[in-house]
């Protein structure tokens, strides 16, 4: 397993120095990961990354080379060097398990640990949740267009670097692909892994059916055919058809063509009446080629005939919006044994964070089981009693408040570390999206529009809300 | 160093597997390498990559956990997994150096190889010089936005995934970034880093101008100051002023200050003023905060006082392009000891591959040294007598002609790997930095810029012109 220990920016070394120094490198600190905006047409997005951060968080130590290094590029004394060296990872780290809906603002992830040790954690856990985060959403809103259809990741040859194909086909199962092409993110998370032959092979034998005989001769049971390396109507889909009917004939059963360029929903509902008119309805239809979640949105409603879409490109990247924008920030801090709430502030209201050592929950309405609102509160506030009444009001505009009756209250972060000890358990990458799913079905549809989504609400318990306010005043 | 053998797209494995049935396997094989867009304002790209190619191929083998994983995937025979579990890559590689310029549609890279090595290699080659070459390249714009001032790469927390922070931030160095802020990029490529002091670190002190002290204790010789946490103009820099004249009461030359949010053309300027009223001249104002080659260039337009600008995000992830969509495409195959071209047709002329095994020049006027036109010709034609008049012809509008005299010609492609054997030294990060950017001095402003920059000519040698015309012709 890789150690990314260094895998941090400089200014959290020299910051730690500079605690260590000044000898509060030891009080604890709480900071909360949260995002801002998951895209402006994008109301949620699905949690990713937290198996990950585990590892990193378990391998984290300098070695023999680090400090050797650390040496050469800072003015750090030697007893620090030291310090690093012995450091560990002893403190607290609740996350919402991976697959979870979250919204914008409330905490995700949260580290309670000496603040030299969440001073350094920063910049790896906000590159590894980002990164995942992102692209399950991505995926989440690529799937929801396909409609039930199947979506294949296929994005590896432009990802952002190795990482980002591998944990990207990573992410983009958990936000609901059923394959990726990538045989790397296979063999290392159990996903299903897919794929036929590339327009090489048709180029390299002397025609194209030729080149197709010769993949069903070595594949005869699992026969996809790409054929649109000449011309898709007038020789692809006739020469599969040919090879297809050769394949049946000899007890197999053919299982479909591949578009990969020109106008799909012309191209595949022409090759879906060629298909039929000779006997092949059920052999299926795939697309690939500049996909994303508008694309296939639109090329249904002209009544595209595919079954399964490749989707590369654009979920990989996220191309509509290449970074998530997590971030990481202190919100209480031990003095004296006792923690004292920070805020940040900034001329943006919509900056400024919520103070605090903090809980997550979640509330339903028991009569549809859907989700009404979610709602951070501090730590030492109970909602044990959903018989209670429960006021929510809009952080922003209190005037706009909802008393819920009848509702559940879920508690959203779970404590994935403990003193330095890991009390988690990763689920396999299945059990991840399986959940995924299902969260995804206690949202209200309104929330889960691929344009001008209504927005989710997520408020503040009262008492935060006048922790706030009163930090707000008091500055 | 981490083994990526299995770093591939499942159709590589399955046509490996079928030219192994059909004993052509072995027939060797010329694809080239090379991207059709950098962005749509953007007329020329900056090679990088080219090292983490060369260790993918050094470290090429399955090893026996790859092979066992490989026999539940697919129906693929033992023979074929012995095969794969000896494969060593045997061919050869041509590629330009890292920090080439390099246009759309011409060869960056060539293997030639037998076709079962070079099938293999796709993949991980497209991942590995489209993320690369996709940031040194953005990089490059934003460097040249900058307009001598030293930009610094900070995007870590928003990458996309470990790699695309690490391999990111060298890729950025190449395109002329002066430092990151990736401590692990620093260890690997010997980058150089920096970094200061965060948000936290201000919030983690009863107040602000303790916070600037205890900073400057440690770091009396280094001290640069973020002033944002509270209100720049009104805390920030007159706490900065105050932690500086003590620092130069103690003989210690204080470094200067980071703005991280607001308007940063107001309030460099502001923060200018003052610190020059205060006698700090010399200390410097360093940006951070949503930048990109478009804001600097907008903010120094309106006269903002910034010597240094650190840049995360849209850098690190191309926000503007976040793939360069480079392709991998089979131009020639080896049939009874002989080249035959190949040719890609596409019902889209922009998308028709150049066929054979080629080369790559790049013609310069002798007058100014300013690169004229690129010429892509079959690899049997000469090109060594520049005395000789050079006609240049536009390949779509072949009455575009040009005869060019007094000119040099170089070849771009070098021997990179030779019937197996690395033949090629990567050069130092600094020194592909330093020619990346003597790269960019002959190049004519009208390629470079930001908005609307003309097309560089990459024009085709008659032979290979008519050989692609015969081939469309002839199909």
């Amino acid at each position: 397993m890789r150690n990314l220990s260094m895998m941090t920016d400089m200014y959290q070394l020299t910051m730690m120095y500079g605690y260590f120094r000044h000898g509060i490198g030891e009080n604890r600190a709480v900071f909360d990961l949260f995002y801002r905006q998951a895209g402006e047409e994008v109301a949620y997005a699905i949690a990713a990354g937290l198996e990950q951060a585990i590892e990193y968080i378990q391998n984290l130590r300098f070695d023999d080379n680090d400090i050797a290094y650390l040496r050469t590029v800072c003015s750090f004394a030697d007893d620090f060097l030291e310090y690093l060296q012995a450091l560990r990872f002893t403190g607290d780290l609740y996350a919402v398990p991976e697959g979870t809906l979250v919204f914008p603002n409330e905490p995700i992830l949260k580290v309670k640990a000496p603040l030299i040790q969440a001073q350094l954690l920063e910049t790896a856990l906000l590159n590894i949740i980002n990164h995942q985060t992102l692209i399950a959403t991505k995926a989440s809103r690529v799937v929801q267009a396909a409609d039930g259809d199947s979506v294949l990741e296929f994005g590896l040859r432009r990802a952002q670097g190795p990482d980002a194909g591998i944990l990207g086909a990573r992410a983009a199962v958990i936000g609901g692909c059923d394959a990726t092409s990538n045989v790397l993110a296979g063999e290392l998370y159990g996903i299903p892994v897919r794929g036929t032959h590339a327009h090489s092979w048709v180029m390299s034998f002397p025609s194209e059916v030729d080149a197709f005989r010769a993949y069903a001769a070595v594949f005869p049971d699992d026969c996809l055919l790409l054929v649109d390396t000449y011309d898709t109507l007038r020789s692809g889909v006739p020469n599969a058809i040919t090879v297809f009917q050769e394949l049946k004939a000899a007890g197999h059963r053919p299982v479909g063509i591949r578009l990969d360029s020109g106008d799909m929903a012309y191209l595949s509902r022409k090759s879906r009446e060629m298909l039929d008119a000779a006997g092949f309805q059920d052999v299926g239809i795939c697309a690939s080629s500049d996909l994303d979640e508008e694309v296939i949105w639109q090329l249904k409603a002209q009544g595209a005939q595919v079954n399964v879409w490749g989707v590369g490109t654009r979920m990989i990247t996220s191309q509509s919006m290449p970074a998530l924008g997590g971030v990481y920030k202190l919100v209480a801090e031990e003095i004296n044994g006792q923690f004292i709430p920070r805020i940040k502030i900034s001329e943006n209201p919509a900056k400024v964070t919520n103070p605090g050592d903090k809980k997550l929950y979640r509330i339903y309405e028991n009569r549809t089981g859907l989700a009404v609102a979610d709602l951070i509160a501090l730590v030492d506030e109970r909602y044990d009693d959903p018989s209670k009444p429960l006021l929510l009001f809009d952080p922003e505009n209190t005037w706009k408040q909802m008393v819920v009756t009848d509702y559940s209250i879920r508690p959203l972060l779970k404590p994935i570390f403990s003193g330095g000890t890991l009390v988690y358990t990763s689920p396999s990458i299945g059990a991840i999206r399986d959940y995924a799913r299902s969260e995804l079905t206690t949202l209200w549809p309104e929330y889960k529009r691929l344009h001008k989504p209504h927005y989710y609400k997520v408020d503040l318990s009262r008492p935060l809300w006048e922790l706030k306010q009163s930090m707000l005043l008091q500055r």
